[in-house]
């Protein structure tokens, strides 16, 4: 199975494999069938682009809210795709770059990828790397009109490419026609389900037995009733640490998340 | 209690403990229920900080109106921490810096915290540093940037960060999407009653005897009947300054204080 | 008297005292009451800043209409105060300075003060050192970020510091939230009386006998009848002085106030 | 003919043959009639810059939805009009390129041309050369202005050139007055029907049969009903190969290309 | 009679002479009774710096639609003062100077003033000098405020100024607060009757007898019945000069000039 | 005849004569009687430079839909003139150069003519030298104001100038004042007769005999019965060497020509 394997490889990439582990963090937890969906098209595509001999660029975007676990797959899907090269084009290299240095980084790392015959390149956070901001609609034209024409530049012959891109702004992107220049989309939903929400609470090991998750779920269902709710696993992840302070985890946990929904 | 021993703990922490006495000035004065309340919230967070390795990193956004105490509460939680490294990023230290030196300066403190095993930065008056201005919603977007990055940015394995920001400028900072990148919000009100007021007023020893201050309250009950009020502790502590310095303090504080109301 | 008192002193500051000299110009005429109320208010928070320990820092925002003599009373309470250092940061000595040159020969003069005990800075015409301009909402964002750090940044400790500024644009100042920055503020109306005209007509001694001035103002309240006018010091002083070079001064004040009002 | 001569002629030109070659891809496939109307028209052109000593300078206008092959159909005019002098202009060679090097670099290509008799130019993808970004309508109008000029500009006494230009924003361009310049457009149609579909899909040789074919086309006539449809030939010639990793090619054409409609 | 005197003075000042010379052409011709009164209005204004002491600075704005003679009466202003000092900033100077460039130029005009006791300064065309442009209310911000400041700044004890200003946007001049500045109007009308149309075609002596103007001018009243026109002098001497080259002087004249009403 | 009289003279002026010739292109046909008026007034104009020492500079500005032919008669009214001085303005030796390198070398052909006795400067395509493009309404306001100022600027005692100026955007000019500036406006229209179009296709010989244009435009008047149309002449001369590329020119010119109307 593809998605085991996945915790076994360590394929032998270059500088930047301890930068994908930083992202990928306390490991993909399988909190809902979605997760497992997302990392099988993927691996499609990146056997598309190992086998097809027609199609040597492909590019994804994965899109969805802050927080719902973006950068954490784009990390896992290339350590899972075993490409030779694998680099990280990422805005928390470039604090205070200027926009030329920032072109010449993404650039690099594209000219880079082209020398080696078969190559992942995650982009993350591109409306960070664009430096958009709503108030204005201000951006860098600059970072963009590169990216535009890099994710759709096919490599050179002999060469393959397989960009994986990540963004929580995908109408913002559509509306600076960097959307469509990708080969497929796909979308990395929030948690929204009380049983996707155990899973994770217990793969954290907040509490010691299961009546102890029973009673908080139960009384978390109670509260909600039946209005749907929303929560990205990088949020409650952290939730989950404040409310292991409190000598009253349940109550805590209980009081926390409530106020969010 | 975590909030006496405040005033006894003089943590070792460099050149910036001399800044954060600074911005405490004349201390914190317990006149209402939610200072208390609030340093007791970030005083659990900083523990999270300090012992859950799953959540090395932390922010905290005190917002709340101009003049309301949130430079002296980020100072006060700063140094009750007792964090080894703790620093402050503020604008009275960058007057006059164009955007590329502001950024420099910030992410030099940031990555000066990576090196200490348990940090805290505070990052005050946000949309001053951002250099935000309402006529024509102009600010430093290469700051803004910065910021969004580094407030989200994990620190490297083994180190923790504990993040405390303050601004007067919450919604701004929403339209700018730097407000869902803290971890927690915090709101620090005004003063709202006159017991507050009173509270203020008599731990500046404004007169010299209790019945002066009863006259003073009920003629400000009288004026006031039920309309509601709203005043900063900062203004209030200057304004007691100036009716102190009129032969008749009672009609001189009187009539400051009702010109506001 | 505080009033009286201003003509004797001799304050012996710096560079400086001949620049304030210069904008008292002809001396202050007190034809209205408010202009002695002005200066009253002022010489107590000079005093509040001389001896309250606790407000080392006040800062007064002297606002009205173009002419109405905001300059000269700054000036006057500049003078008035006696405080050991004087500085005047003003666009006349900054014509075109770049925004970097202003932003340093600003921040050096309140640097200066923090280096004296007691000090006070007078930042005359802050819309123009703003480069404010209607059309398109224009100014320095660079200079106005320097102010809102500055008025209301606290000297260090030991040193006290009155801030006292003017503006013929308060509205303007608001929507740039520099308005809420000072301690205070002070409203410099116009004249709007025929006492008050009649006061500052006598005073530059026009005429040479009392009929002629009771002719004069009888034939102007004649004229206006019940409406309302309003008219700067300023401009009436030069208005004054262009009706003595006629041979009939009487007409020609009468013809080129009228065409003002 | 003068389409299938095409694949014979190899036209000795210089350093950009193998660009051109690059662009060409695997081929124009003759799926509908336009394929063919375009070539030939375009041909005419040639011949007209070639012939008639009135005309040294024509300049066309390939427009059309994104991947509907319009940089495959210019460099494939190029090639046919065997011209002794050929170059592209492509914003995939001036990747971080500032505004004066693009001007310096197209200006350069033209002024090279005007050296040979008889040259043609390739400006490929208009509107990424111009930095166009639909938010807030931004480009670089330096860029615009030198083609404004370059594109109507007369070659010197005794050269001639042809200039064929690709865009998808022929509406933008028409609203900078760059679509008038051009001597005449070509537009260039997606697939619309299903036999162009068909075309592509043997071409492509996805399947072994020719009863697959048929059951393929049939399934998606019934599922689009009277629907019209419309993509370009790129993304279909990428689906296809997609399609090709799976076990199932049948359904995993079918499932991608209803998701497009 | 002080209008009659400016022809017989030729006042000693410097390098500048010449130029106003330039500026006043063919001269002023008197067409209508505003003339005389402009010219009057100014010489009081003058004397009024030259002779009161609490005066020092005076600043005109002559005013008027495009044509209407502002720069010729300006110059003739500076000449008929006959102060020691006079200088002309003109837009003509200044073809292609940086905001800095201008700005320099016209302080130190300015500061030259300052350094003698009697001094008028013509600033020609002051929409020019901001680089007005309708489209997008365009100009620079930085020649503004220059203005604004040197305009209304007193000069050095013992030195007197008098500013004389042009510009046909006095309305954009208001909008930019830079009208509120002069100490006085004046507004310079165009041409609006047919006596005043008469006296310059006389005065340019288009034909040789009394009869061909009474002709022309016959004719012209029956052409405009009772419609208002409004011509400047300016546009009408060249008018006069282009109907001159035609041998039917009478018929091309009123051809020309009708297009325009 | 002046006209004639255009095809004789080869005026001895300087680098730019050669310039002229090219634009003149392939001559003007006189295939409308505005054709006729336009150098005729334009004559006039350059006599009245000549001759009356009153109006040394003279102004001039050709306008009109693209292609109507601007150019190659600006062209034609400079070797008309026969001044010993004539300089052509055009943006197409400005590709590339910077606001202030454009500045500087139409500025130097102003002071070069300035040093002639009588001088002819072409400016050709004014928006096109501002960079004008209409979405965002952008320009460089620098050159504008350059042209602004040399435009109306006289020259020195003693040098004519007459300034012949083409656009196709007279209404944008309008609006950024630069419309009256100029001395004479002067239309050039479109081609809108079918006569008018039947002469230039028979001056460029498209074929052998009478019935062939008579067959022609028989068919082109049936075509359009009584609808308007309008071409410019530079669009129909191209269009006519492309029908000439065609077996059936006649089929091909009716095509093209009714693909425009
Ligand atoms: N199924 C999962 N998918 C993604 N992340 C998961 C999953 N399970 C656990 N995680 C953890 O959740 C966190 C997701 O955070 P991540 O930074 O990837 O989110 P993100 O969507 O990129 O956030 P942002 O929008 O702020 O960039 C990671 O620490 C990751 O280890
Ligand atoms: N309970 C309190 N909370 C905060 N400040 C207090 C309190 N009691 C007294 N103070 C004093 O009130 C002042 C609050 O000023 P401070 O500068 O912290 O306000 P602020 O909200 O940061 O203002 P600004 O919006 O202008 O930045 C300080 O001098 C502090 O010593
Ligand atoms: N009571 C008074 N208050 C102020 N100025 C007075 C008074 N009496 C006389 N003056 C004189 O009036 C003039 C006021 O001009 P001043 O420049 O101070 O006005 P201003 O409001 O600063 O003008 P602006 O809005 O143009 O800056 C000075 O010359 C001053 O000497
Ligand atoms: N008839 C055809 N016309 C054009 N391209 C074809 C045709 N048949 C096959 N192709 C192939 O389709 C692809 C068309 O892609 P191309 O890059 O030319 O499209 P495009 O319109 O320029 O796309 P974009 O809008 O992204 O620039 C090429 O790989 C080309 O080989
Ligand atoms: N009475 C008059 N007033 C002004 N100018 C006159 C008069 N009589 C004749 N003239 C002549 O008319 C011309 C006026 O042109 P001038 O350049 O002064 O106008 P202007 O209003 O400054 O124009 P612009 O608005 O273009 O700057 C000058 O040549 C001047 O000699
Ligand atoms: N009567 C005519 N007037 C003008 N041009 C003519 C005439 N007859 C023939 N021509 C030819 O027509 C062409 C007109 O093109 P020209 O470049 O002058 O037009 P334009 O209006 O300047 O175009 P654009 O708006 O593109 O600048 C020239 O080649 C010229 O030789
Ligand atoms: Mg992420
Ligand atoms: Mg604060
Ligand atoms: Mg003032
Ligand atoms: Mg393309
Ligand atoms: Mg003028
Ligand atoms: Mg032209």
């Amino acid at each position: 199975d593809f998605v085991c394997a996945l915790d076994e490889v360590k394929p032998a990439f270059g500088a930047s494999a301890s930068d994908l582990d930083m992202y990928v963090g306390s490991g993909i937890i399988e909190y809902a069938p979605h997760v497992r969906d997302i990392l099988y098209k993927s691996h499609l595509f990146a056997e598309q682009v190992r086998e097809s001999s027609r199609s040597p660029l492909v590019s994804l975007l994965l899109h969805g809210p802050a927080g719902s676990g973006k950068t954490a797959l784009a990390a896992t899907i290339a350590q899972q795709s075993a490409f030779p090269f694998v680099r990280l084009v990422s805005p928390e290299a470039m604090v205070g770059f200027t926009d030329s240095q920032k072109i010449a980084a993404i650039t690099k790392v594209f000219h880079d990828a082209y020398k080696s015959p078969l190559s992942l390149v995650v982009v993350d956070d591109i409306e960070r790397l664009l430096e958009w901001v709503p108030i204005g609609a201000r951006f860098s034209n600059a970072v963009l009109q590169t990216l535009l024409v890099l994710i759709k530049k096919h490599p050179p012959p002999g060469r393959r490419l397989l960009v994986v891109a990540t963004t929580s702004e995908r109408d913002v992107l559509a509306q600076m026609d960097l959307a469509t220049v990708f080969s497929s989309d796909i979308y990395v939903e929030n948690i929204g389900s009380i049983e996707a929400l155990k899973k994770v609470v217990q793969h954290a090991r907040l509490f010691d037995s299961a009546r102890e998750y029973d009673g908080l779920f139960s009384s978390l269902a109670d509260y909600l009733g039946n209005r749907s709710f929303s929560i990205g696993v990088k949020k409650l992840l952290l939730l989950i640490e404040t409310a292991r302070q409190d000598p009253d985890k349940h109550s805590r946990f209980m009081s926390e998340i409530c106020a969010l929904f």
